[in-house]
C-alpha cells in the first residue's frame, strides 16, 4: 500500500492511498478516514459506497462526514467506483458503462472480465486490506452508499449481513435488472442471460430470500433520476413482502447531488454508529 | 442577475449566480447559501474570501459551513477571487498573479487597472447586488477568509470597521508587501511605489492607525507557506502595539487545505454569529 497524500482533519487523519489490487488487475486509489479515538484502539468501520462518476474523492471533499465520524470514532473507508488505467477497457463516450461505472459486480464478459471485479474487490480484497493497515475493528462494520454506491451497499449488505450491523443508503439504484440507466451495463458486464443479473440486484436478492435486520434510505424528491432510475418504492414493496424494516424517508426538495447528501449524512452516521455499539 | 444553480441543503439554498460586474469590467461568478430563516425574515450575512487559484466553488464544497450557517441563520457570500474571462490579462503559469489571484486590491498598473478591481467589487459592487437580490440583513455584516482571503477579510474590515461586526481569518496573509508570493503581485498591480501597497496590507495598515474591534484567526502549524507567506506573528506585534485583541491560535499538525478549514469552521461562524446577534 502506498500513501498517496494524508491530512489532519478534525483532529483525525484523511488520508488517501493506492495499491496493487488483484481483483482488479491493476492500481486501485481508496480515501481512509480515521477519527483520533484510533489512537487508543481499533475502531468501526464504516463503507462509503460512492456513485456513477465518482471515484474517492467526491466524497471525501463534499461528503461532510469527518466532523461527526471523529466524534463517533468511525473510520471511513471510499474506495473508488471501478477499476481505471490505460489497460481497463472503457467507453469513454458513455458516464453509465466502464471506468466510474463499476457497479459493484463480477464481470464475466469479455473484455471486462479481466478488470471489472468491483465486488470482490469490496468486499473480499480491500477488507482484507483494511485490516490489515489501518486500525480497524473488523467485527463492527458498516455499508452504505449513493446511487450506483447505495446499490452497492445494499446488494453487498444483502450477501453478508453477518458482516455488517447496518446499512444504509441515499438515493440507491435498488433495481438496476430494471433501470434505464444500469440495465445496458448489466448486459454488457454478465451477458444476455438476466437470470445471472439477479446477484446484483437488491430487490431481486431479497425476492429470491436474502435478508438484512433493516435499511434506512434517503431519497430526495426532486431527484431528476427518481422516475427511471432509482424507484425506491421497488424496494419498499419488496421489503414489506420479505418482512424487512425499511425507513425510507422522501425528502421535500432535494436533488440527487452531495447538497443532498451532506445534508443527511449525520442522521446515517448516527444510525451506523448506534448499531455498530451493540 | 442570473441564476447558474441552486440546490436544498440543510433546509436552506445553496446558489451560484453570475452578473456583468462593473468593477471588473466583465461577467462575474458567486455562490450565495441562504438559511431556512430566511423565509422569515432578512438574515445577516457572512463574507468568505477565498485564497490563490480559488474560485467561489472550493468552499462551496470543501468549506462545510452550510450546516451550522443553517442552524445559526446566517447567509454565507462566496465571491471569485478575481476577474476571468478571455479579454481578461493573464499569466497563465502564474498561480500567484492573474486570474485566481486578485488580492482584493484595486490595480493601478495597465494592463490590469481595466478589470483587477476586486476592492471595488468585494467593498462595494456586490454587497449592492446582495442586498437587492437576497433577504440581507446589511446591518448585521461579518467577514472573514482564507489565505489569499484572509488578507482579503482583514484589510477591508480594518477599512470598514462600521460595516462588520466582526472578522476573522484561517492562514491568512497578513503582510503582503513583504510575502514572498504577494510582493510581486502587488507590485504588478499597483506599481513600484510601495507606499501605495500599504492601502491593501493588514500590517501596514493597524501600523497607519486603522482599527477593528477584535480578530479571531486559526493557523495550522503544519502549514508549508507559514515561515515565508503567513507569518501571523507579524500581524500579532502590530495588534499588540495598537491595542487590537487578536485571537491567534496555532493549531498542530494542521496544514494550509480545506481540512484545515473546515475542521475550525465551525468556531469562526460560532465566532461570527455571537458578534452579529449584539
Amino acid at each position: 500500500m502506498k500513501t498517496i497524500s494524508t491530512a489532519k482533519s478534525h483532529d483525525g487523519v484523511q488520508g488517501v492511498y493506492s495499491h496493487a489490487s488483484e481483483a482488479c488487475a491493476g492500481d486501485m486509489t481508496f480515501a481512509v478516514f480515521v477519527p483520533p479515538q484510533a489512537k487508543h484502539g481499533p475502531c468501526p468501520v464504516v463503507w462509503y459506497l460512492s456513485g456513477l462518476t465518482c471515484t474517492h474523492q467526491n466524497v471525501m471533499d463534499k461528503g461532510e462526514y469527518r466532523r461527526l465520524a471523529a466524534e463517533l470514532g468511525l473510520i471511513i473507508v471510499c474506495p473508488d467506483t471501478s477499476p481505471r488505467g490505460e489497460n481497463v477497457p472503457d467507453e469513454k463516450d458513455n458516464w453509465q458503462f466502464g471506468c466510474g461505472a463499476g457497479f459493484y459486480l463480477d464481470a464475466t464478459q469479455e473484455p471486462f472480465a479481466k478488470n471489472y471485479r468491483m465486488y470482490s474487490y469490496i468486499a473480499e480484497e480491500l477488507p482484507a486490506l483494511i485490516a490489515r493497515e489501518f486500525p480497524a475493528d473488523m467485527k463492527r462494520q458498516a455499508i452504505f452508499g449513493h446511487s450506483m454506491g447505495g446499490h452497492g451497499a445494499l446488494t453487498i449488505a444483502l450477501k453478508h449481513p453477518d458482516r455488517f450491523k447496518s446499512c444504509s443508503a441515499f438515493a440507491p439504484i435498488v433495481h438496476p435488472m430494471v433501470a434505464g440507466w444500469s440495465k445496458p451495463a448489466l448486459e454488457k458486464y454478465l451477458g444476455a442471460d438476466e437470470t445471472s443479473w439477479r446477484a446484483y440486484d437488491a430487490v431481486a436478492l431479497i425476492e429470491g430470500g436474502k435478508s438484512f435486520p433493516e435499511f434506512l434510505v434517503d431519497q430526495g424528491k426532486a431527484d431528476t433520476f427518481l422516475d427511471d432510475g432509482l424507484r425506491p418504492w421497488l424496494l419498499d414493496d419488496a421489503c414489506k413482502a420479505a418482512g424487512i424494516p425499511l425507513t425510507l424517508r422522501m425528502q421535500e426538495g432535494y436533488d440527487h447531488s452531495y447538497f443532498f447528501i451532506s445534508t443527511f449524512m449525520n442522521d446515517h452516521l448516527r444510525w451506523h454508529a448506534e448499531r455498530l455499539a451493540k
